[in-house]
């Protein structure tokens, strides 16, 4: 999983890279390692440049998730190669367990990590995904998790496919960073501070932030069918990636239980209007998000054992949000139909 | 909690006794030691006698929370006095720390323990609740929770109230002991084996093994307003004291989780209806309930934090089980509002 700009000086255990607890017990993101940019300016040290960089990403993890969606949305398939590690990270963290021979064809490592002390000898941090890998070099670029979507949709507009949708619009910006902090701190890490509290007052605090916040949310989206604007955006994607795993793994595990997602009906809806929206659906691996957070959090659930619910059947049902107006793409188009495999690029 | 007539080879750790595990991860749970019955037949050892015993629970146990409702539906509480043990145990098993100078005011023990080797000195095995009482003596009748509420209902007919419904009628034993058995394997029962399965094999089999019997428990209560005849029964009982616990803990905590009881329709209405007759929710305690088993059970829950969901307020919301027909109290009448506190006689 990905980190944030918050306190480093507190580093998870291996295997889980995800912070630590204060002396109160709340849970700290810790920051992100790497955070050079690839960018489309003259002379850039990390310029735009279709086959050299490679997205390593877990299908369980919500803010590589977030990568994998925009990459998607705007047609970068081709433009940016994909690298899906093994859902349950070992001891030295994500590996390409899932790849012939446990390497990945691409960067030819085993792990991760090799990618990160290839850009830092010394580096002794945390091995989160997303990160982009530089092919040439071997050489992680950033874990960035939160810059690295906005620049797939800024950076790299001459790759987008025809069609692509504006996920960040200029003159909307404000909006969706004022949204997106609120979602980040009550709604995305505010899943993960209910689980992680390690005292009850800690989780008590993050559980009625994350609830209260899904209820504003939930009023919000009972007027307007996206977050911002009337279109699908980056503000929608990073509640999307959050609201997914909601039953399958932060109600139960992470004891974000005053309602399921599927008795939240405005939130409801609206995670389902997303999932049926051409591109969404084929990011989301309900098998590896469930393994991981499951089998990964050995401190939450020591046994290991993976629950074989909830029901999902209902993510294809009938949402009727498009009563709300609104057009997923705007001017745009969906992207078309994968015709490669499922996790693959 | 109580124990069932099963392999008592295994013993659960201290504070829990529940039973163990079998060398697949399967979940075995331990047998009751004092089968002892109080009859009314001429020259009982234990003879029914109004004052002399007392029942000791947990509120938060499903298997004695069944006696507390038989004692309450039959209208026994003058008759069979009640001492509430906190709900969570230490290591000495269940203790009386809710009351004045944590001394239980009847039996003047400080833990169930002491009346367990009052009866058998030599006793070694698990403390458990229910677990009746004889006052003169302070040793442990019997702990034979199944047997309890049988004899309740058949042993005690001349201190029933006015009124008392018959919740083990003759016509019906056959097929109440036949539900009951389902239930107690797959159900109440049922919902430990997935919880505490050591396996990700025996979890997948009790948790299979449950819902497919909740379904077929929906299909039949889809047809009627009780479990057998048309009348509360027994059977209602057992199954209500696990229904009752289901979003609580055993959804969560328990990995249950296919679906929640609010999302299966059917016993999600039966349960509600039984939850609004009179004499039930007055029995439940979901503080106790949830305290206890998040508290207790540190190796599937090791921060023994206490979730602050599920949402419980839609309890008391309209059911409509009145439009199957039945009378939750045949011919006899509800039990009379308390007068005296909830956790007290």
């Amino acid at each position: 999983m990905a980190t944030e700009e918050r306190d480093r000086s507190e580093r998870g255990t291996a295997g889980q890279d995800r912070g630590g607890a204060k002396a109160d017990g709340e849970f700290v993101r810790a920051g992100n390692a790497f955070k050079d940019r690839i960018t489309d300016e003259e002379g850039a040290r990390w310029p735009v440049e279709p086959g050299r960089y490679r997205l390593v990403v877990s299908l369980a993890c919500p803010w590589a998730s977030r990568a994998v969606l925009v990459r998607r949305l705007l047609g970068l398939e081709d433009v940016i190669s994909l690298a899906v590690t093994d859902p349950v990270q070992d001891e030295r963290s994500w590996r390409f367990t899932l790849d012939p021979g446990d390497v990945d064809p691409v960067l030819g490592i085993a792990f991760l990590s090799e990618a990160y002390h290839a850009a830092d000898p010394d580096y002794d941090g945390g091995i989160s995904v997303p990160a982009v890998v530089d092919v040439p070099s071997g050489k992680v670029v950033t874990n960035d998790y939160p810059q690295i979507t906005l620049d797939l949709s800024t950076q790299w507009t001459s790759y987008h496919r025809d069609g692509a949708p504006d996920l960040y619009p200029e003159h909307l910006r404000d909006e969706i960073d004022e949204v997106n902090e609120q979602v980040f701190r009550d709604v995305n890490n505010g899943v993960y501070r209910a689980g992680f509290a390690s005292t009850q007052t800690a989780y008590d605090q993050a559980f009625q932030r994350l609830f209260r916040r899904l209820d504003e949310l939930s009023e919000r989206l009972g007027r307007q069918r996206y977050l911002v604007g009337d279109t699908v955006t980056e503000a929608d994607v990073r509640l999307f990636t959050t609201l997914v795993r909601f039953d399958a793994v932060y109600h139960g595990h992470f004891k974000c239980n005053r309602h399921k997602l599927t008795e939240m009906p405005v939130l409801w809806a609206y995670a389902r209007d997303l999932y049926q929206t051409p591109g969404f659906a084929d990011t989301v691996n309900f098998d590896h998000i469930k393994r991981h957070y499951y089998q990964v959090h050995r401190d939450i659930n020591p046994t290991g054992i993976v629950p074989l619910g909830p029901d999902l059947s209902a993510w294809r049902t009938p949402h009727r949000r498009e009563e709300l107006g609104g057009r997923p793409f705007g001017d745009g188009t969906p992207p078309p139909a994968r015709t490669r495999g499922r996790l693959e690029a």
